[in-house]
């Protein structure tokens, strides 16, 4: 993978002040430094003039020359190692095409499409009607008076009264509302078929990202050898990469089988625990199911495989299933792994420890912008219990608009209610449109030679795979820059249309993807993909 | 200060397998284990019982028998550090004799008041009209055709245009939306006469804990003699020394001159910072003003000596200006730490790094619940701040309401708008409100034999000294029990009271407060002073 250094080859080879210096007077990620050799923002100007307008990190004055006590060699060293692809260089520098665009330079395309996150309102997605209304009607109990459904002001006075002072500016016990907690298990037992579960053993969380931040926190542990290691997925969301080496835990990756729809192999997982033995502690076993960025869905075989292998190798079982009801492919179905695990019975499910989480980013709802999700925790130690509890109550709570969309997520309207003909279609509709954008999706990139798209069974995105002429991916080299970011940097450039490199997600060496989420409305997803087509042949042509 | 464990003396000492037990069977807050020799709520139970149902950490089926892979022993060991007393036993207690009176059991108290955490709302403060009508627009944006004042909708129309789609649902940029950045350097500005404010030098946060937890993070390194130290004061608001215990830095307490109105005096940050060069890296300095849990706020004479100190010692410094608008003392005035920074010209403006925080959680909105701040760095290394971007990217962003809730209280109505008068009657109301109890909660407890009340000049809290018969201490001790939590534990179960020990926070050996917020309503807040005046009363004879 790029280190974060290495994605401003141009300008540190130029000038070596100029990054600095723009750092100095502006602000990242507006005023990012050139990436590539596409790009020169600073041609008008000479090397001398840059380093004149450079402050370098020290100051003279009454107290001394010297360095800010603040600086890259005396930061936290883990929080260096950190990186996140999704928000990396190629958005970054999307964020000031924009503004270039707006400023009236003149492109070859007159917007920016941005295909690299799955932030489905960003993408004209409407929010869930009665979902909006309730909220409202927390928000300004006033409204409670006005014209709204029924439904949705019972709704709005049950959480109210669950809330401090009848106000979501109250804070709330730091594991989230009792009755919120009672609906989440409520539905994780409607959706698992009966199998119970537990209100206190759910924790609501800031987004499914701080729930599980907090559950690796938990884990880590150990120095040298005995140091905690961690199972990801290769490809991963990066979530986990940074927050791994934030915590400076052991990553331990295990490769996804692209030949076979990014499906997960228990040989391939032994081989990785076995390997990671060698040198560190391996504790815990992360599946993103369904897949991000791979978009596979897993059959219950190899769920099933998969506690399994976590019992036998004495793993904590970490299950992201934010993407739970985003299952597109017929024959495909979400199984969650606490329903599998009891079916097994209790010679698994009385001894596995399992970590789930949920969000209401994703789905049909993608609420990303409330930080609403939850985790349910299976098995855990109950004395573990209480320091996580005192773990999140050192951030006093979440967002309590967030824990009440999550309310209304879990417990939406009922068929004997006014608002659930509209929640229905609503819901359907987002659904139904998403499942004919991922077929599309995988029919048109796979109609590009050199481009291979493995089915988008669930989820957001697709992670196709590129083939890359030998001399693109030396020039990439030339520039320091992993091919994949060379491609998505000029396919920005060139195009618009902003994708993340495979290389931030992880994959084979050698081999070369993009994630890109089909999120875009349909008619801005067609133009994607067809800029795409053309811009593939294009590089293709011009390195060949 | 107490351990986690201590906490439970009393089942340790009867029967070792209780505590475990009732943390396997149900969950931790509402079912804790009796505190001391007061409440006994196993009363019914033989200790055969107890060993019979309780479950041992340790499992035997056809996998073997063998430890959970995540228990107390294997749990990351800084985590098992961390104490949090705003929510600690005390309150877990209040929450369990809530229920119990909710099940009809009988008290001499018919319900628990709780003034252990600074939380407006849960103690009946109103929302502050405006604010919440632009939410709810915002939330709903159909009510923008609905009655609602044009200003209220214009504020919406603006955020909802500066959101991703025009929706509260999509993620913004990591650092904050661009426009609420800009309101908030405009807000400083106005608050600072003037002195210049960068939106770039603005992050958005989580509430201001997490802000000041990122900050934390970004500054430890190192190991042994080299590690990160970080001054506090003592009393301290217990996130600070929580988020150290996290981060393995290593806490340096300055204490508080409580003789002289909880003021800092310089003299002793150099006796910290000195004793602490002995065994750490003292690399910043931690300030809360006004006060938290002390109520003092600093005079500018005192935060020149404190920049001057930072500067000399090469730290960074932490600014917590939470309560910024909490000044109710005559003769008190806040001056933020930047405006004096700035005004002692650039021999320091130029060079002392620092990062102060702000949040809706207080002041005079108390929208605690929907986790808005933000921050401010000054001076900070560009290289630093693109690593601050990437690590809070990986969160994505903080919550969209609370984002465009912060914007309104940065960019409140103006003289102009329409909701103008309004929002100004009820800002001012809630302000004097709070002056009014502030003055009575330190006249009140001013006239117990026994109780010390500084005056509470800002803030949100009074941090009485107690004076404990010598009989009492020794009774605590018996039961493995601070003094003061002793003390704090009596109250709730006799009177129905919830505070927060003063051990909590820190304070000289053998002194011993609480901390108590002034936020009941007027009524209760007399009953709770009261309750306390009493109480005192019949504690200090029982143990005399």
């Amino acid at each position: 993978m790029l280190s974060l250094a290495s994605t401003y080859p141009y300008c540190k080879s130029w000038c070596g002040a100029a990054v600095h210096w723009l750092f100095h007077t502006s602000n990242f990620p507006t005023t990012l430094p050139c990436f590539s050799k596409f790009h020169r923002p600073f041609r008008g100007l000479s090397a001398e003039h840059f380093c004149e307008l450079q402050k370098p990190n020290m100051t003279e004055n009454g107290l001394g020359h010297r360095e800010r006590v603040l600086n890259v060699d005396t930061m936290n060293p883990n929080v260096k190692r950190i990186e996140y692809a999704v928000r990396g260089p190629v958005v970054q520098r999307a964020v000031q095409i924009e503004k270039e665009l707006k400023e009236g330079v003149k492109k070859s395309f007159t917007e920016v499409i941005k295909a690299n996150i799955g932030d489905a309102h960003a993408m004209g997605q409407k929010p869930i009607t009665f979902f909006r209304q309730v909220i409202a009607l927390c928000v300004y109990p006033d409204l409670l008076e006005d014209k709204f459904p029924e439904d949705a002001k019972n709704r709005a006075r049950r959480i109210l009264q669950a809330c401090g002072g009848g106000s979501l500016g109250a804070y709330s016990a730091s594991s989230g509302i009792e009755v919120i907690r009672q609906d989440v298990a409520k539905y994780i037992e409607k959706r698992d078929s009966g199998i119970p579960s537990n209100p206190d053993d759910i924790y609501l969380s800031t987004g499914a990202s701080d729930a599980i931040v907090t559950m690796l926190k938990l884990l880590t542990a150990g120095e040298g050898k005995t140091r905690t290691g961690v199972m990801i997925p290769i490809p991963q969301y990066p979530l986990y990469s940074a927050a791994l080496a934030e915590l400076a835990a052991v990553q331990i990756s295990y490769y996804l089988d692209e030949d076979k729809c990014w499906s997960l192999d228990v040989g391939e997982l032994r081989r990785a625990v076995k390997a990671a033995r060698e040198h560190c502690n391996p504790r815990a076993l992360c599946i993103i199911n369904p897949g991000n960025p791979t978009g596979q869905v897993q059959n219950r075989q190899c769920i099933e495989d998969v506690i399994r292998f976590a019992a036998e190798e004495h793993l904590f079982l970490m299950a992201d299933e934010v993407y739970q009801d985003n299952v597109y492919m017929e024959g495909c179905q979400f199984h969650s792994f606490k329903k599998v695990l009891f079916e097994m019975g209790p010679e698994y499910s009385s001894v596995v420890e399992l970590a789930s989480f949920h969000s209401t980013s994703k789905c049909y709802m993608g609420e990303c912008g409330f930080r609403g999700g939850y985790m349910e925790v299976i098995n855990m130690d109950p004395e573990v219990k209480l320091h996580l509890t005192k773990l999140v109550s050192v951030r006093l709570c979440p967002s309590i608009p967030g824990q009440a969309l999550l309310d209304l997520v879990v417990n939406p309207p009922q068929p004997d209610e006014p608002s659930y003909a509209t929640f229905i279609k609503e819901r359907t509709a987002n659904l139904h449109i998403l499942s004919e954008k991922a077929k599309m999706t995988e029919q048109v990139l796979n109609t590009v030679p050199g481009i291979h798209c493995n089915p988008v069974q669930g989820a957001m995105y697709t992670f196709p795979r590129l083939t890359l002429p030998e001399k693109a991916i030396n020039a990439a080299k030339e520039q320091e820059q992993a091919p994949d970011m060379f491609y998505c940097m000029k396919l920005l450039e060139e195009m618009g249309i902003c994708l993340v490199p495979g290389s931030g997600f992880g994959q084979r060496d050698g081999t070369y993807h993009f994630r890109m989420t089909i999120l875009p409305a349909t008619e801005k997803l067609k133009i994607v993909l067809e800029k795409i087509r053309e811009f593939h042949k294009r590089f293709t042509e011009e390195f060949s």
